[in-house]
C-alpha cells in the first residue's frame, strides 16, 4: 500500500468510540446497556460486556471517505464525522439484517438479535442509526458550512433509501420463484452499491470538490461496490472454504437468489429447459444435490458470465477513478482498496 | 375551536400522500409494494391493498408543529415538509414498536408485521424514517435557509435518540420487578414527550421565532406530552371501556408499569408492605385479581396521585404557552387542543 492506513483507522476507530461512548451527564445510569449493546456489535465489548479486542469489521467505507477527502485536496480530519456516520449507518443496517435474515452469527460472534432478543435488536439499530445522523452535526464544529452539510445529509439519506428499498428486494426474492436480472442488479446496487458510492461522494464534497469531481467518485464507488457483490456471489460458489470461511457452496445450500444462480435460471428458460428449476423446487436441498447443480452451472459458463461482469464492473470503476485525473498517494491508495476488493477472484 | 383545524389537516394529508407516493420512474415497478405497505399503515390503503379511509390516527404532532408556527407570525404551509416528517417518524416508532411489544392490531386494524411479517416490517418501519429524512429537504424549496434547515434537523434527530432511549427503557422495565419514579418519567418523557416537545419547537424555529420563544414552545410540548401519558396511565386502570375502546382496567392485567403502579409499589415499599408485589409476582393476572388490586391502589391513593401528577404538568404546560405572550387564534388552537387532550379525565 502507498500510504500507511493504520492513522486513518485509530482516528475513525477514535471517533466512533467518542460517538457511542453513551451521555455522560447525572442520571445515564439506567440506558447505559443500550450504549453497550452498540458497543458489542462494533467489537469493543464481549457478551458479557467487558472490554475485547474482536473483529468488528474492516472500516472500508470510512477508509475510503477519508481517502476521497485527502485526494481532492482537503484534509481528511475534517471528514471523520462524516467517515464515522457512513460506518454507523453501515452497521445499523446489519444489526437489522441479522434479524431479518436469523442469522445468529457475524464474524464468528453472536448476533445482537440473538443475544439480547429481537425487541431490543431493533431498537439498537435505530438508536445506531440516529446516533449516524448526529454525528454529521460535528462537521459544523470542523469548519463545515451548512451548505455543504445539507448536501452531505441529503448525500446520505438518499443512500439509507437505496439500502432499505435493496433490502425490501433482497427479503422479496426469498418468496419468488425467479428473478429478473435487472432486479437483482437494482438490489445489490441497493444493498451494497449505494452507501459505498455515497461514501466516497462525501468525501469529495467534503475535501472541496466541483460536482464533476464529486459524481466521479460516486460512480468509481457504485462500480466497486457492484464488483465487490459480484465477487461475493462467486466465493459464495466456488470460493476456498479455507479462504472465504464459509462452508463450500454456502450460497447454494442456502438456495440464495445470486448472480450465477439467476444466471443459469434464465439461460435454461430460454431455451426450455428446466433442470435447474426442477432442483430448486425441493424443499431444501442437500449436499448430495451440489455436484449436478455445479454441473448445470458448468454447462450453461455461469461462472465465466458472473466473472465478466464482475470484471466489467471492476474495468468501469478504475475508468472514473482515472477520468478525475489526480495524482496523490490517497487517490493510488483507493486504487489499490479496490483492486484489494477484487483480487480475491481475478 | 376558534381555528377550522381542516385545512391544516387536508395539506398535512396531501404532503404525506406525496411523499409516500413511491418513485415514478421507469423500473420502480418491484419496489411498489414497499411503498404500499407503508401506506396501508397510514390508513389509505387495506390490506388487500385497495384505497381505503380507515384510521390513520388524529396528526396530532404535525397540527401542533404548524400552529406554533402560525402563531409565531410564520406561514404555515412553509412548514408543512416539517410537520410531515414529524409524522412519518412517529409512524415508523410505531411500526417498529408494534413488532417489539407484538401488538398484532392497532386502531382494529392488523399491524404490519402481523400482515407481511417481522422482517419486511423492520424495513418498512426503516423506509418511513428515510422519508422523513428526506422530506426535510423539501423546506429549502420553500425558501427555508440552509442554517434554519440543519437547526430543525438537529432538533428532530436529538427527538428521534429520545425516542430510541424511551423505547429502550419501556422494553427493559418488562424486565424489571421494581421500577424508579424517576426512570419511568425518563421513559415516558423519551417515548412521548420529547417528539411533541419537538413538534412545537420546529415550528417555532420555521415560524422565526427567538430561540427564548422556541424554547417555551419546546417546554409546551414536553409538558403536555407527560400530561397525555400520565393520563393514558389513568385510563388503563380507570377509563371507561366504553370511551377508551379497552377492556375495563386493561394495564392491570397485562402487568403494564404504569405510574398509578409504580407509586402503589414505592408507597408500599416504603411502609414494608408487600401485598401488591406479592400478586404481581404471579405469572400473569386474572380478571378476578383486579377488585383486590384496585384496593391496593385505592389505599395508597394512586389514583390521586397519578391525577394530581397530570394536573401539575398540565399547569405547567399552560404557563409556558402563557408566558409566551402572544395573541392569536393559532395560539388559542394549541391551548385548546392541548386542553382536549385531558379533558378526559378532569
Amino acid at each position: 500500500m502507498t500510504l500507511d492506513l493504520v492513522p486513518y483507522r485509530k482516528a475513525i476507530e477514535k471517533e466512533l468510540c467518542d460517538l457511542l461512548a453513551g451521555p455522560g451527564q447525572e442520571g445515564a445510569a439506567p440506558i447505559l446497556p443500550l450504549y453497550a449493546m452498540m458497543r458489542y456489535h462494533m467489537g469493543w465489548l464481549d457478551a458479557d460486556l467487558n472490554p475485547v479486542e474482536a473483529d468488528g469489521g474492516k472500516r472500508l467505507r470510512p477508509i475510503l471517505c477519508l481517502l476521497a477527502c485527502e485526494a481532492v485536496g482537503g484534509h481528511w480530519h475534517m471528514a471523520l464525522p462524516a467517515a464515522a456516520s457512513i460506518e454507523l449507518i453501515h452497521n445499523f443496517s446489519l444489526i437489522h439484517d441479522d434479524i431479518e435474515d436469523h442469522s445468529e452469527t457475524r464474524r464468528h460472534r453472536r448476533t445482537v438479535w440473538a443475544l439480547w432478543g429481537v425487541p431490543q435488536a431493533i431498537n439498537t439499530g435505530d438508536t445506531m442509526w440516529t446516533l449516524a445522523r448526529l454525528a454529521l452535526h460535528r462537521l459544523s464544529d470542523r469548519g463545515c458550512s451548512p451548505t455543504t452539510l445539507l448536501h452531505v445529509v441529503r448525500q446520505l439519506d438518499q443512500a439509507c433509501l437505496e439500502l432499505c428499498t435493496g433490502q425490501y428486494l433482497d427479503l422479496w426474492f426469498e418468496t419468488q420463484e425467479s428473478v429478473s436480472l435487472e432486479a437483482y442488479e437494482q438490489m445489490i446496487h441497493g444493498k451494497t452499491a449505494a452507501l459505498l458510492s455515497a461514501s466516497l461522494a462525501v468525501g469529495a464534497i467534503l475535501g472541496g470538490a466541483e460536482q464533476r469531481v464529486v459524481n466521479r467518485y460516486a460512480a468509481f464507488g457504485r462500480e466497486l461496490g457492484l464488483t465487490f457483490q459480484i465477487v461475493d456471489d462467486i466465493l459464495g460458489i466456488w470460493g476456498d472454504p479455507a479462504v472465504t470461511g464459509k462452508s463450500a457452496a454456502s450460497d447454494i445450500l442456502t438456495k440464495k437468489k445470486t448472480l450465477p444462480v439467476l444466471y443459469a435460471f434464465h439461460w435454461e428458460a430460454e431455451r426450455g429447459y428446466d433442470d435447474l428449476a426442477r432442483i430448486y423446487t425441493q424443499p431444501s436441498l442437500s449436499p448430495d444435490d451440489i455436484p449436478s447443480i455445479l454441473a448445470l452451472l458448468g454447462r450453461c459458463g455461469a461462472h465465466e458470465y458472473t466473472r465478466e461482469q464482475a470484471r466489467t464492473h471492476y474495468r468501469r470503476a478504475e475508468n472514473h477513478l482515472r477520468a478525475i485525473g489526480i495524482d496523490h498517494p490517497a487517490q493510488d491508495a483507493l486504487r489499490e482498496l479496490g483492486h484489494s476488493l477484487v483480487e480475491r477472484t481475478f
